[in-house]
């Protein structure tokens, strides 16, 4: 490839299946594809190529496979891991989908709509939207991220305690597999059981197994009410008991339970404008609870009051605010949503997407903090995040007095810190992240190795040359 | 294996690692491993072996994968398509899970269970419902079915349009993999993004990738209300309507909506005694709906009697009755419960367990009415199951003149009409029933090679001396 002549060649190969206005090689305009948001990942690609169409995928990775040149999916590139952008080499080309945004069709009825894999996930919402459906995936990136890569990390977000990751969103795929047939599994079927259920190899699989180009999505009834509070308990436990006893008072209304530690809301109020305390004095820990009712009306209201006065009476809860108003369920909510912009305005930090079930969150943050005081006296914990997946981001930020350069010199070991006390309780490094090139040495050592080998088999077989994302996931 | 002194060999091999009492080798010991409970299916297996830990199954494969001998794994036996027993040639030993049916643990804070492959269904109902929570999957067999076979087959039910199939029940596997190694998959994680998502390989695999020998499955909160109604309406398209409008009025309390026609109707009166037309008049399609609500009192029964008045308004019903009792509410689900025994007492019949787009439902019962009585005029639909999720039994039975035998002769050919207008409307030939070895050569006509290829491709990867069930699912 560092041949002129040979990456010629390729260029006009893939500007005759896409057009000469979809194939870049210069590095201007190759830049947005071979670097990360986070501008953590600076890679360099032969060329990046966008398909119009599932049939120019195929051809193009039928080209691509047949030259034995490495393959980079993206879609709006905005992975948390670097897992959506070609190596330094130079000989990898990047495969965006963006292009293929068109909404197939949308099934009322069936409860569904079939999707293409670079549909931005805000239009998809939109789309669910005007069927008066809701499509319930939901995260920060959503204005921006594409569906393809959604599905393709298992996308988590703030919906997942009610409606699950973006796995259990899907009903059916369309694969190029990295020989370039087209695998048509676009089944619109809530029941199926004819065999291996193959879909599921390729959700999660950050694009090792193959480009999904398009999907089949589930569609659910639209929230029509919802009620939203701040709550002070005394700690996580207390915390994990509240969630217990509202799912036991309310059910599946519970649709939020996000906790917060006093730390998170100290540095919000510092950096972000126009927030401030819910209540009169500090507590050392909150919970944004919300939920929601497929009704109308005020019943799910009043049984949240009920519910959180019978909590406070029972001394369940220290404080507790229910928003009266959409303005005030919205400066709710940007408490929580300011954490990260908060923590990073007060400088760099150190951060663990992870998880564990549900009943040891409180254990986790416990041992953890405790392991980490012991070797690292100076470091903060910014714990928060979604309880009731069991889903806790806990990130570490600098002292004050502390040099940015040294604390992340230090980074390996507090990761190894927190990485070994969520190995004991049965946790994942990576919760809803992925592993992309970030994690990808680090997961050797937090996986068995026969599962290792089951998926390094299943990698082998599925692309025996090893063309499709290398690097990311599993090393060779 | 025919030959004495091997068999002799092996015997003693297995009683060495799960002790001589749960080795059988005699026919009248082995026979109810052998056979199928429909009476179908008569197999030979070489032996039966019941393992009593993971560890005792790991050893029990490894030893009969190192000698090369197919093995069948085995629950409670209740296969509806012959998924479960040895094939008639002697040399395949069954590998019957049913002593190990330990519940390992109930984590409620988690709202999980970690239990063996050989807990009855019924009694992992229980045990979720001592801790005060639900386990949602229900069948017909639960009283001997095992949860081993229920998530090899995916196995579906009553619960499904609410809670999904088994696999939406699992959060995690351990496995014995075909030599003998086990996958300790057992996470109880509800976001895990470290990699490919194994488990769902195994889940419907039906045996023919691994042993499972244990899973963590989810609970969820008691549904602590319920209404339910009989309700009549024109068509199945006015069924589908129906359900749209109650889903846009109640959202997901929707968690039972059952169509059945006149004809299954007419069987039940027919045949079963203590039932009776809950209507004055006849009407052509019934629908029985529940809704379900995890919060107490009379909320959700004047919900749905509003809905249900509106529809009646609006001319969307014929006319319906909700229980006013639970004696009522039994009386009614009696009549959907009954309808197999009803037909089998009818006589013979071809039975279809098929799905397609819920929206294509109406669609499907059209068609194949039509193109069946155009070849098979004296032919009697009997055609029923679960709208909610697309999944209809669609069953025919013979005419009373015709002779059973005759009819028999016909299956092929009415299978042949049925699949092709299900596989016209994108739809599957075994909704929840798994292939076994009853499906195991039709599917072949009705999926892609691209797929069949890669279902191969996986099987030779994980089971490379094709050992696992082997004639199920897939033909070599």
């Amino acid at each position: 490839m560092n041949d002129r002549a040979s990456l010629d060649g390729l260029v006009d190969g893939l500007k005759a299946i896409v057009g000469a206005h979809a194939v870049f090689t210069e590095p201007l305009d190759r830049a947005p594809y071979e670097n990360d948001w986070r501008d953590q990942y600076h890679g360099r690609a032969a060329a990046v190529v966008k398909p119009g169409s599932t049939e120019e995928v195929a051809r193009v990775v039928k080209l691509l496979a047949g030259r034995r040149i490495a393959i980079v999916p993206q879609g709006g590139n905005t992975s948390m891991c670097g897992g959506s952008v070609p190596d330094a080499s130079g000989t990898q080309v990047v495969v965006n989908l963006s292009r293929m945004n068109r909404v197939r069709g949308v099934d009322a009825a069936n409860n569904t709509m079939t999707v293409e894999a670079g549909c931005v996930l805000a239009t998809l919402q939109e789309t669910a939207d005007k069927h008066d459906r809701l499509f319930p995936l939901s995260l920060g990136a959503e204005g921006s991220c594409e569906i393809g890569g959604n599905l393709s990390t298992n996308a988590g977000g703030t919906g997942v305690l009610r409606y699950g990751n973006s796995r259990e969103l899907v009903m059916g795929l369309e694969v190029v597999l990295p020989d370039g047939t087209v695998w048509d599994g676009l089944r619109a079927l809530r029941k199926d059981n004819t065999g291996y259920d193959l879909k599921h190899l390729f959700v999660g699989a950050e694009g090792t197994l193959g480009i999904i180009t398009a999907a089949v999505l589930k569609l659910f009834p639209k929230p029509r009410s919802q009620a939203t509070a701040i709550v002070a308990v005394a700690d996580p436990h207390a915390a994990l008991t509240l969630l217990a006893f509202l799912r036991d008072r309310v059910g599946e209304r519970v649709t939020g339970f996000e906790l917060i530690s006093r730390v998170c809301l100290d540095l919000v109020f510092r950096h972000i404008p126009n927030t401030r305390d819910p209540f009169a004095k500090a507590h050392r820990w909150y919970v944004l609870v919300e939920l929601s009712d497929s009704t109308a009306g005020s019943a799910l209201a009043n049984l949240f009051e009920q519910a959180l006065g019978d909590a406070a009476e029972a001394g369940r809860i220290e404080d507790g605010a229910i928003a009266a108003s959409v303005a005030q369920r919205l400066e709710f909510w940007k408490l929580r949503e300011s954490i990260s912009e908060a923590q990073k305005a007060d400088g760099v930090s150190i951060k663990h997407d992870v998880s564990v079930p549900v009943s040891r969150v409180p254990e986790l943050i416990d041992r953890a903090g405790a392991e980490l005081a012991r070797t690292f006296p100076d470091i903060r914990i910014v714990a928060f995040g979604h309880l009731g997946d069991g889903n806790i981001h806990y990130n570490c930020s600098k002292s004050e007095r502390q040099e940015a350069k040294q604390f992340f010199a230090e980074s390996g070991a507090v990761n190894h810190v927190v990485y070994e006390v969520v190995k004991s309780l049965g946790g994942s490094i990576s919760a809803e992240h992925g592993l992309g090139v970030l994690k990808a040495d680090e997961i050797v050592r937090y996986k068995s190795a026969v599962e290792l080998e089951m998926m390094r088999a299943i990698k082998r077989t599925l692309d025996p040359h090893g063309l499709m994302n290398p690097g990311k996931v599993l090393r060779a």
